[in-house]
This record gives C-alpha cells, structure tokens and sequence, in this order.
C-alpha cells in the first residue's frame, strides 16, 4: 500500500549515525516532529543516537515496524531489504545513492536490490531519492524546514531530493504549502503514474506539480495523466534528458530530441499543464492552487502602464486569449471621475489617474469578463515624498486587502512593476490568496494556462 | 544637437508649480543635484517655489538657456512652443501627456505643437514622456532615486516614463548603473534610431537597452542597428502594438502579428538582441554589461543537482549551444578527491560532494570550453545544522568572491537554486560582478544570446 510510505505505523531507520548526514539528520527530525516513540534506528555499532537506541539488525527491532529508511553503503542494499523482507516489513525508502544513476555497474547493484524486493513483495521508493513528506501527520524522510511542514493543498512529485527541496523553499517563499512530497529516485519500483493515480484520491491534494525526466511507462502515464486531469491538475515540468546525451558531443548543435515532441503531444492530449521552466512550474502552480478556473479566454487588463499592458496583451493574444472590448458599465464605472486624457479600452490604461480601483471592480463584476490582470506600475522615486507608503498604494490602487473578497468569482493576478520594495510591501498584503507576479507576461502565462486546464474539463465533461 | 538634452548650460522649466507632480519634483531634483544657479522656473501666477523665483513667462527668463523642459496642459504646448522658439532655445522636452496618445483630437493637437517646433526649428524629445538621466553630470528632468545617479555603462531607451524608472529600480536592484537614459513619449522629433546613433558614439555607454512598440521610420532603423551592433550590442524588447489593437476585439483568437514576424527578421538580421519579456530583458543587460563575449558556443554546466543540469542543458541545446564531453584534464582535476559516485560529464553533476570549486576552476581554465553555467543547488533545511551560512557556502562552494579572478577569461554565470535567503547571500558576494539567476533556464538563455551576438560580430568582421 502506498499510503503506508505517508502515515507508517512504526519506522526503522537503517544507517543512522552520529555524523552530520542524511542518517543523522533524520531521526532527530522524526523525533522533533513527535515519532519518536515510532522510530527505530538501526546501525552495526549500536550504542545511542539522540536519546534513542541504535539496535544492531533490522531483526533486533522489538515492534511493529512497516516503513523501512535506508541510507546504508549501496553495496549492503540488497542483503538490508532480504533483512527487511524477513523481518515482514512492507514498505521501503532507498535514499542512498550510487545504482543505475552511475552507470552499469550501478545498475547491475540496483538490478539485484530489485530481485530481493520482489522476493518479499516489498512496495520501493527510490533508490537515490529522498523520500516522502506529508504535511497533514508532519511525517517526513527528508530534513525539512518546520514551516514546510504546515498543511496545503499541493502535492509533489519530483526525481531529485533537492529539486523537491527546492519547490518546497519557493513555495514557502509564497505562502504556499503541500499536502505531500515524494521524490522518486531511480524508480525501481513505484513510478510517477502510480503516485498521480495515489494524489488523485488523496483529498488533502488538490494541485499536482511534478518534474519529470521521462515516464518510466509512456502508456501508464498517458492513462493515468488523462484520469487525474478530469479531477485535479497536473502541472508538469519535463527535461529532455535523452537530447542532453546526445548533445553531449562537441559537434551536436541541433534542437531538442524528437522524443520532447512526443511528450509535448502527450500533455496537450491528457489535459496535463506544461511548465516551460522552472519558475514557470513554480507560478503555475501558485495561481492554481489560489485561483477559480475561468469561464472562458476573456481577459481584461488594467494597468498603470501603457507599455507593460501592450506586453501582457501580446503575451495574451500568443497565448489563445482574448480582449473583449469594455462594456458600457465598465466605461461608465472607469470614466466616473477619470482625468480627461484616460481612454477606456482593453488594456485599460489608467495612468497615473487614481482609477485603478474603479476599473478594476468594473471589470472583477463584468459577466464579459473571464479574468482579470492588474498591473500596479509605481516608479520607486515617486514614493520619497510620500510619508506612508501604504498610503500611496492606498491612494492609487486602493484597499489591496480587500481585492481578496473578489476572489472565488473569477481567476485575476498582480503584477507589480516597480523597485523590489514595493512588490514585497504589497506581497505583504495580498500573498498567498493573490499571486504577485513582477513580469507581465509570466502573468499572463499564468492566466492562460487556466484557461487551458478548464477547456480541457469542459469538453471531457 | 542632441548633447544639448544630456548637458545643457541652461534650463527652463515651463509648468513649475507649488502642487504634487512632475513641475513640483523636477526643480528639487535639479536643485538638488547642483542645477540650481542653472534652472529656471515658468508659471503665468509668478512666485517662488524651491526658494527659486518662478518667472511668468519664458520671455522673462534673464540668463541663456539652451533646454526647455515643458510640462503644462497639452492645449498650451503649442504657444509655449513659439514662445521657446522666439527666445531661441534649441531643445525641448515635452512631458505633456494628451497628445497622439489619446486619439485623433490629441493627434491634432500634436500636428500643431510640430508645426511651431518646425519653424524654429527646435529638436523636441517628446511628447508624453519624462525625458532624460545623464548620470555623468547627474542630470535628470525625471525624479529618479539618488542612487540610479551612480555612473555605469548601460543606456536605456525607454517609450514611456513608467517603462524608463522600472528599468532603473530593477537594474539598482542587481547593482547595476546607466550612463544615460532617454524616454521618447510619441516621438514626434527625436526617434529611437537617432538615439541609438548618438548612445553608439556616447564613451560613457557600452550597452544599450530599448523598449520599442514599433519603429518610427523601419528602413533607418535597420540600418542604424546593423552599425550600431557592430560597436555596441542593443538589446530590445519588442511589444506588437498593432497585434494588440486587433486582439481587443472579442473575436479574435489568432496568434501575434505578422508584423511581428518582420520585426523578428529585423533583429536576427542586424545583430540586435531580442528579449522575449521585460524580465529577460534586465537579465540580459546584466550579463551583457559584465561579462566578457565567448569565443565560441560550448557551454559547460557545474551543477549541485543532476534535475537543474538537465534543466540548463535542454534550454542550451534549444538555443543552439553544444555541450563538449570534459578533456582530460578537467577529468583529472574534478576527480581528484571525488567520491566515488561522482561522474565527470557535462552537464558535471557534483552532487552533495564538494568538488565543486576544483570543477568550476577546471572548466574555467580550459581552452575548449568557451563558457560556463556554475549551478549552486542546496537545499534551505541543510542549513539549520551550520552555525555560519558562510561557512557552508565556503565548505561546498569555495571562495565565491575568489571566482571573480576569472572574469574576463570567459562569461560565467552563477544560478541558485534555494531558498531566497541563500540567494540574497550569494549575490551579496558575487555581484555585479558575477549576475546570480534563480532560474537555470534563463541563466542559459542569457549566455547564448551573448554568444549569438559575438557570432554576428565575428561574421562582419
């Protein structure tokens, strides 16, 4: 059972030691976190770790214990899971490294770990990985900051220890936080489409943010991407290792592997959201996990800035939206009290005028409108006279605060375009239920790719 | 002579006035930076502002002047015009919003206002615009932050004022400077080409940034881009202005302009280098003012984790860049000390070990590598157990400020992949000197565009 890796019974740790690593990091963590009554650690020299017992075997272990961590030399592997196996335990995490990622020789190690799981039956994790994490128990295999252990609705799936690491520091960055973790390692056993089918029914998860490498079963992945896209999104960032090795010689130069092809189809087809980068994965799944799906590809922008809105609108119109002219009772709602030069049309440019607020109600209640993206432009000298910089966001862009009461009727983001002070200063105030963006058109992006996910549930229902 | 908007002996500013807004700002600013016995004050009700007399008209003001900066209501700029033309100012800056901006009355309004420029044949910079920063003398009729005065090497042309004073706090945010700055408004005289010409013979400028929503005279453009890239790299982010025009109607659905696609020929053709958004845009100009032009295009990437290295690597291929197999000796060096698991390939992927600054030193000094992409990945957690950040950046990374030894052998960037707190530190140390990304995809996308520009200048050498 796969929920055994997320909520175990009783844990042994195999390779724990008392010198700074994963093998010591890990049972103080678990201790920390209130396992300590679960948690056995297991170690050939014995003697103590953090307060706790070091048995000497796996065999020794006197309770109930269903999740095994390993972090012991590769080459023990295969004897520690025949252990493991004898011992009745049914779930393992391989954290150590040095298996197929290394070469043949590696794989010819992992091939024989592989032989004695399969003998017990054992459901693996890994090898080279660093386990799960699960917000709603704060159980965790990997040394995490507390904060991330704070309960969200996203769920992540990715190969590499510190690439799950790293989405989990952005997203606390952003106030936002996981229902679970799994980094999956070589894959030796569980893959990705065997987690996404598990965040499918897991209802803690709501958004799915996977990385990629390469499915480990293309026609598996295709299916259960279709399945769990009718529920929840997947949003996936794919490297294209395969064209990596090749264009590992000095006379490649060409474009990315024909392979990259086959998976772009793949995502379009199952209704899967491809990130193009790393950032990219990062934002898109910030506004999913915060934002409604939009009815349609109806976008209006309101913006301080003539030039950052023409960016956004191009980034828009590459990206399949639209930019429905403004309907009388947003010109009427924009014009009231507007200085003379203010236009009103799509990109709505309100200049330095004190608009803002108007036209961006106007447009939050427009039934013509799908979504909205609201670009703040604040030179920072502007502020030097101002007492109160709170006043001045004030004054121009209104109550951000209370921008959130709009937020279950239809998806809209901020972009600030301005000195970095001022986009933490309104972060402070809108983050995490209204995304900042500092780019017009990562915001857009954003935006559309919404869009996207919904026309891919409205037509499959 | 366009020097004069840059250093001019004298200075009017018609629209002086005792309320908030550029007429109030402008004069402190000047005074401030030393302009004071230059400026002189316009406004028809007289008075004092700034403890500077206020004259009631142009005509009035007693000592010579050669730039007019004006900032009354548009239906005035044309007599102000003739009133400048009369007392023989050469140079104009209209800050005056309401003009072609607004629609066909503003356009007429425009006409007018070009007619008197034209028959005294004065040289105007606007309208709708906030003119000029020339940071040599500290000259400025915009109100910038004292800082973005510091003297660099950068030159931006900017449409709009909000597009010029975001340039700026962003490039204030990496430690980088300008050595002028221009925004342009409607161009109803001066044109980016012109600008362009004289930023190619400006000493103080060595790169030019360019917001651009669509040429004033293309033919001119094309060529004063292929002279002025064969000196000086120009780096322009391009809206489609036209596309968008058309998109703001609900009907439109199609991709951008095939105007577009003109332009997009026009800057492969010429050696200008293209942003694809405004973020790329100040993270080329980053990386095109700092470091060296490659001699080629092999990229060897150094990275923490094997995820970020097939991130980079895929965004290389895609932009054109080859990735050699390491030479021997880089081999020899990375090996020495390594752990087993650590094999020597490119992407090289370190790992948790700490053979990454004998790696980075290694590609660094090798003749077959023309760039290099050091990726610090470590995640936010491992640094609970380490009493010094810089400790542990030391123990993993080396001496970061040491890297700066190799700056002018070869362009290398640095990407971090943490949380934001380990970001900010490692910039502190490194730039501007050496920029720090986030993102490995960008970071990549920034050395192939350096590459790509000394590929067009090689060819036309």
């Amino acid at each position: 059972m796969l929920r055994t890796f997320f909520e175990p019974q009783g844990i042994v740790i195999v390779g724990a030691r008392s010198t700074p690593g994963f093998g010591f990091g890990m049972p103080l963590t678990l201790k920390e976190q209130g396992y300590g009554d679960r948690t056995y650690l297991v170690n050939p020299k014995g003697g103590e770790l953090h307060g706790m017992r070091v048995y000497k075997s796996v065999a020794e272990v006197p309770d109930s214990v269903d999740l095994a961590v390993v972090i012991v030399p590769a080459q023990v592997v295969p004897q520690v899971l025949t252990q493991i196996g004898q011992r009745g335990i049914t779930n393992v995490i391989i954290q150590s490294a040095g298996f197929s990622e290394i070469g043949p020789q590696g794989k010819a190690l992992q091939d024989e770990a592989q032989k004695a799981a399969k003998k017990y039956g054992l459901r693996v994790i890994g090898p080279n990985c660093v386990g799960v994490v699960n917000t709603a128990n704060r159980f965790t295999t990997s040394e995490v900051m507390p904060e991330a252990l704070n309960p969200g609705s996203l769920a992540v799936i990715a190969q590499s220890g510190v690439f799950g690491h790293n989405l989990l520091d952005r997203f606390n960055e952003k106030g936002l936080f996981i229902s679970k973790a799994v980094t999956l390692g070589n894959r030796m056993d569980v893959n990705e489409s065997e987690m996404l089918d598990y965040f499918k029914r897991d209802s803690a998860t709501e958004v799915i943010a996977m990385y990629l490498e390469g499915a480990a079963d293309g026609r598996l992945l295709v299916k259960t991407l279709k399945s769990v896209s009718q529920e929840k999104p997947v949003l996936v960032l794919k490297s294209g290792r395969t064209s990596v090795g090749r264009a590992a010689t000095a006379s490649h130069t060409g474009s990315l592997s024909g392979e990259d092809k086959v998976y772009e189809g793949m995502f379009a087809q199952t209704g899967a959201t491809r990130a193009r980068r790393l950032t990219e994965l990062v934002e898109f799944a910030q506004v999913f996990s915060t934002q409604p799906l939009p009815n349609g590809n109806r976008l209006a922008i309101v913006t301080g800035s003539g030039s950052m809105g023409a960016l956004a609108a191009d980034a828009a119109v590459a990206a399949g939206l639209v930019l429905p002219s403004p309907s009388k009772t947003v010109i009427k709602k924009a014009k009231e009290g507007a200085p003379a030069w203010m236009n009103v049309s799509n990109p709505l440019d309100v200049g330095p005028s004190q608009q803002f607020p108007a036209a961006f109600n106007a447009l939050m209640e427009d039934p013509g409108i799908d979504m909205v993206l609201a670009i703040i432009a604040m030179p920072f000298a502007v502020m030097r006279y101002n007492r109160s910089e709170d006043h001045l966001i004030n004054q121009f862009f209104g109550n951000l605060d209370g921008m959130k009461k709009h937020k279950l009727n239809k998806p809209f983001l901020i972009c600030v375009v301005s000195h970095n002070n001022l986009v933490e200063l309104i972060k402070k105030e809108t983050e995490p239920e209204i995304p900042v963006f500092t780019s017009p058109e990562a915001a857009t992006l954003a935006l559309a790719a919404l869009w996207r996910y919904q026309r891919f549930r409205q037509r499959k229902e």
